[in-house]
């Protein structure tokens, strides 16, 4: 017999079980007496945010490198709502987060009193429940029954293995409520499996004998692999089969770019010279973990038959036109490595005579003068060191930083597919904690254009605040210039204030001579400005936090973003003129 | 035959003519082509904030001092999820918004394409349309059908009638449709009107009955008289009678607190000496527009009984025991003032022996050292001038300012009941806006705590950005010290970053030499300093914006507060003893 533990104990006992070490987050009434319980635990560090919406970017940014769930505790109606947008995104994109909402209290909760965050006489206080019901994939509201300690471990189980956001509620009474601690000793069962044993020998079966036939086969790793646990075994599938290799927007890092076998970004027609006609001329695209939104397929231009792909993705496989429902490709890829790697021979992996390894594409060498949106993300490419985490924010720096060559284990975070602005100066805050906790030293580098800044700026304070040193990139290029390019370029809405002084940034939210925080301010008008702060050493150190903010012309724009919205408009026009209402 | 008109512009038309001058919110793709529409109308002009949550909240403060709802734009799925806090305050608090959504156009959402902002292949593109469900009155998604107008026209409708938000969800494509432009000439029907003549005037029959009998009636005006345009008509019933008139804390500033009748403050136990008894004595309270949540009621500790109290609601209306579901107040309190001032002898009014003035507390008058909580609000309600419009963030504000006495027309904005906190700082930018329509000069004077602030605080930049002048009090008491009164007074979780400058705040937003924006900042960590700011006539005439940091003790909570808690805490346990699940 272990004795008894509270139930908030018990909760955060099993979070760290999985290798958590943080929890992020907004204190609120309703969620005090639950966080007294995180307090009593040492292997668990709270992390307070500015405000909700904030921290569960910052759990998205944390979940993204540390591979687990991101925890999330917010408390009820005003931080739950507020958190929305963040929670939704980290569905969209498979981060995981475990959002736990502190509730009113059960006898609250029955006689509906007509307390604050509810909105009128004896309305069902749970109704803020239903609200995040889309964006998410289990839930349970804990009313202290019997069954309390195995719902927690159903939700965070799900959790896990789905990699999609899951929600605890938690009562203000009912964080403190006994539960039997033995049911700990028990681990949580977190491993992906097939439920189907004969539909996954299958699908094994069939890759392989298909990587045997192949004339000209390829890896497309993508970003769900990654999400999914799967980017060790994409790079070791690579590093068997020696196949050219491919990443995608969204995927991007997924294979070591300095490999010999990586050949570049693949995203249908806006790809680098030959990067398209490479996959597309395959005769077996090995497609992991693929996440075919827009941005991440050239606007829909991936141009890849069902002929030539065996597709293995999360929620299911197909090989050619045989769709296999409800297979994980986890349990699949870990099988076909440890079988290709066994026995190489047999499936004629590597092919010595086998190469079509492209080149990188410079597209701007500047030395002097402006600075162009061509010239500055394979530039800040090269300013790359290996295990350095970089954030590229929703809007130029993510349709830019496709062009740039990462060095290997770069750890790249973006938000392509759900796309909202703001989202990386949060999750750069859940970086920085979780790079803190990594066995090697990572520089973190946030590309941030100034608009996307001013959604959520306060988070900068919590860099200093925690003691952390990211690098910060404020793109000025005077607006919201990915909107400039799709419509208005010229009109009033796409403006944002421009009074505001990066510069005196840091000193603001706290670094300064007085709070004995160190930090430095670059501005960078020209490529010789850039070069210069680029090739200081101190800068390079990262020892301090530092802002570099990098002016460009407000009409410049990314080149895969103006190839893009041709596709995009092209396919809107033909998709209007198709419409029947 | 009036030609045609866009769809657009149709929308932006109707809310220009019910008197609305002004369009908050965040652009974003799917919303641009609407922005276009916008940007053709001269008489509408639009205001960007920085993200979703604080233009949302913009909108509810320019709401609650244009007695008109306010109009929020977002963007699809980002924009308005990030928004959804913002809206359900609104909601809560019966500030009137209409929201309006940018939606990917009817092809894309017919295709299912796997857009940004979207979660997973094949969904339904109209699943946020579902998130938002109780958080409005009423909605349209608007997919070009014959009935678009009637659709608009039915929701903003609503909207008005109700004070409750609405939603109108606009495929980008439907923003340029032609829509017959003679909808427009017949006037939006707007009026609050009861369907029951007989029970209306049962109802205002009954009322001026017991208005004639009583021996001791009193007026007791609540928030939503404010909201639901009663606060000219109560203050009418105020001076027709001359009862005693007292408000609530949500409803501070409903009647002339230096008018001869009004009596204080009315809070349960939680009231000024005398206060309670004066209204509980009373054998007749008319109350308008009550909400009764916890913090207006001082803890569930109002006592006030059925046989005493005749209750106008929005929603009902019940004298003594009897119901009248479905009656809304404002007719009746329009018709009851009609009366009585039409015929005042009739129902003995107003009665000349009739006194009961209740004399203002001073809770401490401190001439030097430490600033106080009991000293700060009514120190700060004496620096009032008419006509100022004052927000009280949710926090000690929030409990202190209930302490202070108003001067005639302040208007006071406040969220006691849905308790977001950092509502104030975008509630701040659309109270700006909304006073430079008013025929009257008004100083917009935000008090805010420092915790609050973290939350939202980009929007300083927006006030500096658009020429607004408002004095920012940042009251700095190291953390979220209503919690720390609530639970938890040294745990970690209640502090915030104490590191921000906030004398450097407006330098930082925008207000500096090179700018042409003049600031002024003052930091105050005694009642000298204090004094000083309070009386410097510059700062007083508030030419330019201007920040003054106020420091308190952490532990330091409002009277109001503590108090509050003692009876919530009370009540707590005596629910939990009583609790079966």
């Amino acid at each position: 017999m272990a004795g008894s533990i509270s139930m908030g104990q018990y909760l955060f006992k099993r979070i760290a079980q999985l290798g958590i070490e943080h929890i992020f987050g907004v204190p609120g009434d309703f969620n005090l007496a639950l966080l007294d319980e995180l307090f009593k635990l040492p292997d668990l560090k709270w992390l307070g945010a500015c405000n909700e919406l904030n921290a569960a970017y910052a759990a998205d940014g944390y979940a993204r490198i540390k591979g687990l769930p991101g925890v999330l505790v917010t408390t009820y109606a005003v931080g739950e709502l507020s958190a929305m947008n963040g929670v939704a995104g980290a569905y969209a994109e498979h981060a995981g987060m475990i959002h736990i909402v502190g509730m009113p209290s059960r006898s609250v909760q029955k006689a509906r009193l007509l307390i604050h965050h509810t909105f009128e006489p004896g309305m069902d206080q749970a109704i803020y429940v239903k609200m995040s019901e889309p964006i998410r994939k289990m839930h349970t509201v804990l009313m202290g029954g019997e069954n309390t300690a195995q719902e927690i471990d159903r939700v965070i189980e799900a959790c896990v293995k789905s990699r999609l956001p899951v929600y605890i509620y938690v009562p203000l009474d009912v964080a403190s409520l006994p539960l039997d601690a033995g049911h700990l000793e028990t681990p949580l069962d977190t491993t992906v499996r097939n439920s189907d044993a004969n539909v996954e020998d299958e699908v094994v079966r069939v890759t392989l004998e298909a990587i045997k036939k192949a004339k000209n086969p390829c890896v497309l790793g993508d970003v769900l692999a990654i999400r999914h646990g799967g980017k060790e075994l994409t790079q070791k599938l690579v590093d068997v089969t020696r196949f050219p290799a491919y990443a995608t927007p969204l995927g991007k890092g997924i294979v070591d770019e300095t490999h010999p076998c990586y050949n570049g970004l693949y995203n249908g027609s806006v790809s680098f010279e030959g990067v398209a006609k490479g996959v597309e001329d395959s005769d077996l695209v090995l497609n992991i973990g693929p996440l075919l939104s827009d941005s991440n397929t050239g606007g829909f231009s991936r141009n890849i038959q069902d002929s030539q792909l065996i597709y293995l993705g999360h929620d299911y496989c197909k090989i050619h036109d045989k769709l296999y429902p409800d297979v994980h490709f986890l349990p699949i890829l870990k099988r076909l490595v440890e079988e290709l790697e066994k026995e190489p021979a047999r499936y004629n992996v590597p092919r010595a005579q086998f190469r079509t390894k492209i080149e990188q594409t410079l597209l701007m060498d500047l030395k002097s003068g402006p600075i162009k949106q061509d010239y500055l993300w394979q530039r800040l490419g090269r300013f790359l060191r290996p295990h350095d985490i970089v954030l590229a924010e929703s809007g130029t720096a993510q349709f830019g930083m496709p062009d740039a060559f990462f060095p290997p284990s770069t750890a790249y975070i973006t938000q392509t597919f759900w796309s909202s602005i703001g989202y990386t100066v949060g999750a750069c805050l859940g970086a920085c904690v979780a790079a803190s906790t990594l066995p090697h030293s990572s520089r973190i580098i946030l590309l941030v254009g100034e608009g996307s800044l001013q959604m959520t700026v306060q988070e900068i304070g919590s860099y200093i605040r925690f003691g952390y040193t990211p690098i910060i990139f404020v793109i000025n290029n005077g607006g919201y210039s990915i909107e400039r390019a799709i419509n208005g370029p010229k009109q009033g809405y796409n403006d944002v204030s421009m009074l505001w002084d990066h510069g005196a940034m840091l000193e603001f939210f706290g670094a300064r001579e007085e709070t004995g925080v160190k930090g430095r301010s670059y501005s960078c008008r020209s490529v010789e400005e850039l070069e210069k702060v680029l090739g200081d050493k101190e800068f390079v150190e990262a020892g301090v936090i530092q802002v570099c903010e990098v002016f460009l012309d407000k009409f410049d724009y990314p080149w895969r973003l103006t190839g893009q919205l041709v596709i995009g408009r092209a396919l809107a026009v033909k998709m209007a003129k198709e419409y029947t209402p």
